[in-house]
């Protein structure tokens, strides 16, 4: 069966996630119901990162196969046509048989935005912390992130999850005007993980959690910190990454 | 009677513009409905630039008097504590009696947005173009709005209107990321003038209508040119500029 990738960007706020669940308006039911109507075909769409109840994405990654080859570039006018506007296919291209979005992806990036004031236009995409925050010390507490760790004390418990090892290559806070933008990159996220990174982090910036005692936390495995979860709807899946050679 | 100023930011999407009307949702509606749950009075609400329908506002000023002096830092609290969070009070301040928001304002700014690519996220904040632009072409063209000029050309038809004359003082368009941002400030602004002009500097930046005759379409004073009304979505009030003693 002919392989296509699929690159969307979708506005989580009315989702419940990605992930089809009877009765709920999800964005792969979304996409998979649009695809119907344009191939009279039922197929199955895998996406690099599976996000929750109100996360947005940039350019989340999937495939799915089906019987009929597909011209992609219809394919992808005809799914933009027929989906509403919060979800959005930027790109349809065949691929090898072989490629998963999922097993296949060696990294994924997210972004978290906070606000620094409260705001109307764009409130949809970003969390308002009204704290003052020290971002010299989140930015700092940070870097303990990076390499290989056992994310257990950052994660939601979840049936899914064989283990809670993850390995960051990338992690950052940069203030963009009155926004403060986190971002991160690592081969897997666990559950809940991003999100309860910044709600902790953002505990470190009010002084709540001292910057050493982050680490600490991190270390410890166990889940009774003092962080929160911040919410779903600052948080972007960005991009998923590839080896070069997948795409054959 | 005490007089206060109030900067106030909305998301336009969900509101039918910012003047009272009977039965639909508007900002001063809104705004003026929340006050009187707050004080038990009713208030005239009068701003620097009413908006229409689906038009944003980072900072709109406005004016009230009210019989009974308020808190303004409560009254601030008050009004954003019940109002829905697509309008934001970001100050409350008392001024001279005199003081008008509509009246003292020596220049509004607007800015408007489009966007190079479709896009799911922050698609109600800019109009998608799908056509390419010459944005050369565009930036030249703006040059001619500088200076007082009759913009009957780029106006509708309004009963309010005695005349179309305009002085702007400052014209851009500026390539920011994937967005181009049109900024315009005018001591006033005539019924549909930016939109109007965004969407004919669009025919400009298509090769629809050549950058000479832009400038004759603004001296011909004809309401009957190739250009078309530019979506309000794409459309912000940027902020009120006053004469530095009005605020005593």
């Amino acid at each position: 069966m002919p392989n296509y990738k699929l690159i969307t960007e979708y506005d989580g706020s009315k989702f419940w996630g990605w992930q089809v669940q009877p009765n709920l308006r999800t964005v792969q039911g979304e996409l998979e119901k649009a695809f119907f109507l344009f191939s009279k075909e039922k197929i199955r769409i895998v996406c690099a990162g599976r996000t929750d109840r109100g996360v947005h994405a940039l350019a989340q990654v999937a495939n799915f196969k089906c019987v009929r080859p597909i011209d992609p570039v219809i394919a992808k006018r005809a799914l933009n046509g027929i989906t509403r506007n919060d979800v959005l296919v930027h790109d349809v291209q065949q691929v090898p048989d072989g490629f998963n979005a999922r097993f296949d992806a060696v990294a994924r990036q997210y972004i978290y935005k906070l606000s620094l004031r409260p705001r109307a236009i764009g409130r949809q995409y970003t969390y308002y912390c009204k704290f003052p925050l020290d971002v010299e010390a989140m930015q700092q507490a940070s870097k303990c992130l990076l390499g290989e760790h056992s994310f257990e004390a950052f994660s939601r418990k979840s049936a899914d999850e064989k283990h809670y090892l993850s390995h960051v290559e990338f992690v950052e806070w940069r203030q963009d005007g009155d926004r403060l933008v986190f971002r991160i990159r690592a081969n897997r996220f666990v559950y809940g993980m991003v999100r309860m990174l910044v709600g902790s982090l953002v505990q470190v910036g009010r002084g709540v959690i001292p910057v050493v005692q982050f680490a600490e936390i991190l270390a410890s495995k166990s889940r009774d910190q003092p962080g929160f979860k911040a919410p779903a709807h600052g948080l972007f899946f960005e991009k998923a990454i590839y080896p070069k050679d997948v795409f054959g």
